[in-house]
């Protein structure tokens, strides 16, 4: 499963970076089953410039509601310009898009044999594949070659939650072809339990560890991580975390003035997933690996920044956004 | 990849059937992306009783348009009361949907290296995930339970438009867990050619042949098959054909007069994937493994009484359709 020697054998062109799309940048926390269309316009034009280099076209050839005609600028193709598109993978989480499911039939807790649960797991996967299909569709538009890839369809299962099988070849096969396949948080078959929720977060470090991107960039809804719920007015963003060999973590900056004080950490309840604490236990796993972690506010000049891949040499004082690396 | 020896090994239930959900009898052949509400809605019916007996629950909770709700019948569920389902894989052509996408752009004829191409490739499964998504929901409407699985996202590819790699294991889990595995017709990469399109009709042989069900049933927009185009005021619908084991086939009902006349086929000029000939050849080939093979009208009785299981015992003299054997 491992492919690092596929590109040592190949030659092929490393991964650049990982984007994780949070579900709470991206669709509306609050209202059932909707996209954060604004913010997703953005995210995509900022990957766009992030990773495309030269002329792009839509790739969106749906016909438009109350339209009979489809939508196509075939015409303005010109095969002699070819652009060039690092190689990026996206995942998204569920936000407001399957989380109802999951949780009201307790598909993470497994049962299948349960009717209620089997009939959540489909109303599950139907919830995340609807929200897929319109980040694949909103990237498109936007001229990156998205293609929607779901972890159960790929044959990603999980034993007691963690993953069992996930083979990352048909992933690789899909960027080496010049496509940004789009994976997402999904319901999928655990060996143990029947079923479970394989979330997005975890889904990026399985992929960070096989494909090795030069750093991983966690887009949500607030700066960044903070020591306390971002909710609360004296809450402080931790700009810089190192992670140590033995998982443990230090804020580097800003200088905490009680040292021994913890980051707190929110759940929402409605978040079958984990929330925070996935999130962070994820990204710190990510930076032990020697991969850059950026968590950022969506829809920035923050993000921007980080998806140019700007970060890596050097990041300004007045980024906003939360670092999390290997400690020196 | 072939799974006979995990039945036989396991005691796993035989696969009970392989249905198509042929483009042309669920989507408007002649209105782009527009799918045959009326038909589908049938189609589905039927295959819920067809395949479930017992108590089901509608599986796609999702929030219907103008609603704030995410629709749930979640009370209604009795965890002691199981249903039995039999196993059942469904896979769909893409009718109105793709088709334009993949002619308009050559994805059949592969070179991803260019431009039109690949925007193509991305047109194209944007386009047919689109109609897979609205099938699933459709099917887990009336308590079918339905799982997308799309033939690029299972990691299936070609050399030279035939299948190279298609690993049905991740089908087999899906049935394993209770589910309906629901695949389609789609774009895939290609070893020689960079990329290809993979027809619904060589999916379901490639099924058949390692999954081994009971039989298989195509449901079209025509009654079956005639001996011309069935627009033709003289088309005669050939009730009985049987296949030999050097591929040939021969009309057995009803009986030809010109016994040398040859089957004459139609090959649309959208159908980038070969239209009836393809259909024809892919049948007599899933014949020829001992399958029989029905291909009848979508949402009429006589596509009912094949998904009811009634005609593997006995053809009725008033079944309309037509039945593809291997020769005794």
């Amino acid at each position: 499963m491992d492919r690092r020697n596929h590109y040592a054998a190949e030659g092929a062109k490393p991964l650049h970076c990982i984007v994780k799309l949070g579900g709470s940048a991206i669709t509306c926390k609050n209202e059932l089953e909707t996209i954060n269309e604004d913010n997703l316009r953005v995210v995509s034009l900022q990957l766009r410039h992030g990773i495309i280099s030269g002329p792009s076209h839509g790739m969106d050839w749906s016909r438009r509601p109350g339209s009979t005609e489809i939508e196509t600028l075939v015409d303005d193709f010109d095969d002699e310009l070819e652009s060039d598109c690092k190689r990026l993978i996206v995942v998204h989480g569920a936000g407001s898009f399957g989380h109802f499911q999951a949780s009201k039939s307790g598909v993470h807790k497994g049962g299948l044999s349960k009717p209620l649960v089997k009939s959540g797991f489909v109303a599950t996967r139907i919830s995340v594949t609807t929200l897929n299909l319109e980040i694949v569709r909103a990237l498109a538009k936007d001229g990156i070659p998205s293609i929607g890839m779901s972890p159960f369809s790929c044959g990603w299962s999980t034993c007691e939650r963690n993953i069992a099988a996930a083979d990352t070849s048909t992933v690789v096969e899909a960027l080496d072809a010049g496509f940004v396949p789009v994976l997402h948080g999904d319901a999928v078959l655990d060996s143990s339990l029947g079923c479970t929720i394989l979330s997005g977060d975890v889904i990026i470090h399985h992929l960070a560890e096989h494909l090795r991107p030069v750093y991983v960039v966690f887009l949500t809804d607030v700066s960044g991580v903070y020591d306390r719920p971002p909710t609360e007015p004296d809450a402080v963003l931790l700009r810089e975390i190192a992670v140590h060999e033995d998982g443990s973590w230090s804020v580097l900056q800003p200088k905490l003035q009680d040292a021994s004080r913890q980051v707190e950490i929110t759940v929402a309840a409605h978040d079958t997933t984990g929330g925070m604490v996935t999130k962070i236990t994820e990204a710190a796993m990510i930076a032990k690996l020697g991969i850059d972690v950026y968590i950022v506010k969506a829809a920035t000049e923050h993000s921007a920044m980080a998806l140019r891949g700007q970060l890596p040499k050097n990041i300004p004082n007045d980024w906003v956004g939360t670092v999390i690396r290997l400690a020196n």
